[in-house]
């Protein structure tokens, strides 16, 4: 069953361990962010830094591993048809959107939905890391400088990531201009449980 | 009055809005790992995300601001006779010595360190986040490969900080082969009150 997350928006997914979380770019040029949390013990959290540590590469993709802040793996991707993804950017926020796009509406962003989609686990909001922002696209030029660009997602493109323990994960429809190339589109996802009869 | 970090170990510094926080490689070739939180709420932390969001670049040096999870300003660069930083890895700790170490003995690293200075404050281990990685030299190459090299800083290298808040920073003389080139040595420092008479 395949689920929709409604443009900017974000949802909470418990998943168990080896089942498999399917995100999909159903429109295309649609970034997705996604934290994760540790189901026995919400201390245990998605970390960049430790991931960029033991995968030896800041571009994840098929055969790369998300890591914990305490040294485990979390999430292993076992398919992506994108191939361009970002882990160095924090959820986009109320402060972003006043710092980016201070002539635009403020909205909660990325950060605001994971928030709230988190609150019944006990999650709050400093509990939040960088995200792993499925679909985005931050090149870094050889001087360090980042920059947003639109998504090269095209509409059906998806990334497959199988569950190395339980987990609770947040996943949104990201809310930024840049991030989306000014247009805000639904994901979808779907829960598989492999050698599980449907 | 210089302070000295002896090898493989960290401090706690309390530092008052406006103070300079001055952390100089008195050998050449060693890494100092920094963490810092807001004195008045622990909660808030230094974030690479954050920082990367709003400095737009992921090279860090004299007019960069380090930013926290809560979008605020914690410390500002205000000299830096290196050039070279990292903010992409996490500090070693007895896994990171087990996975790229195994052959040699296990040591608490800069996260047991930075753990064990903190803990007076009550700071866990979960709320220690990826250090601002002073002197560490990780070159990232085109494909996203990253690497750790030896750090660039000569004898008497140093970067200067002025503290945009009261702060609680952890600081250390890095534990791990790779980022010192296979030498151990102390890091010094010193707090300087600019407008304070001696």
């Amino acid at each position: 069953m395949t689920h929709r997350i409604e443009p900017r928006s974000g949802v909470a997914i418990e998943l168990s361990r080896g089942d498999e979380l399917v995100v999909i770019d159903r429109e295309g040029g649609q970034v997705s962010d996604l934290v994760a949390y540790a189901a026995e013990d919400l201390g245990e959290v998605i970390s960049n830094g430790r991931t960029f540590d033991y995968e030896e590469s800041v571009k994840l993709t098929t055969g790369s591993r998300l890591w914990s802040n305490r040294s485990r793996v979390m999430l292993s991707i076992l398919e992506d048809t994108v191939g361009t993804h970002d882990f160095l950017l924090t959820p986009c926020s109320k402060d972003t959107f006043r710092h980016f796009y201070p002539d635009k509406p403020v909205h909660q962003g990325c950060f605001g939905n994971l928030a709230a989609a988190l609150a019944p686990y006990g999650i709050g909001e400093d509990a939040i890391p960088t995200a792993f922002n499925v679909f985005m696209n931050v090149p870094v030029d050889k001087g360090g400088k980042l920059r947003v660009d639109p998504p090269i997602s095209k509409a059906g493109d998806l990334i497959r990531f199988r569950a190395e323990m339980d987990l609770i994960v947040g996943l949104t429809a990201c809310s930024a201009y840049a991030s989306n190339g000014g247009t805000f589109k639904p994901i979808d996802y779907r829960v598989e449980k492999p050698g599980r009869s449907a």
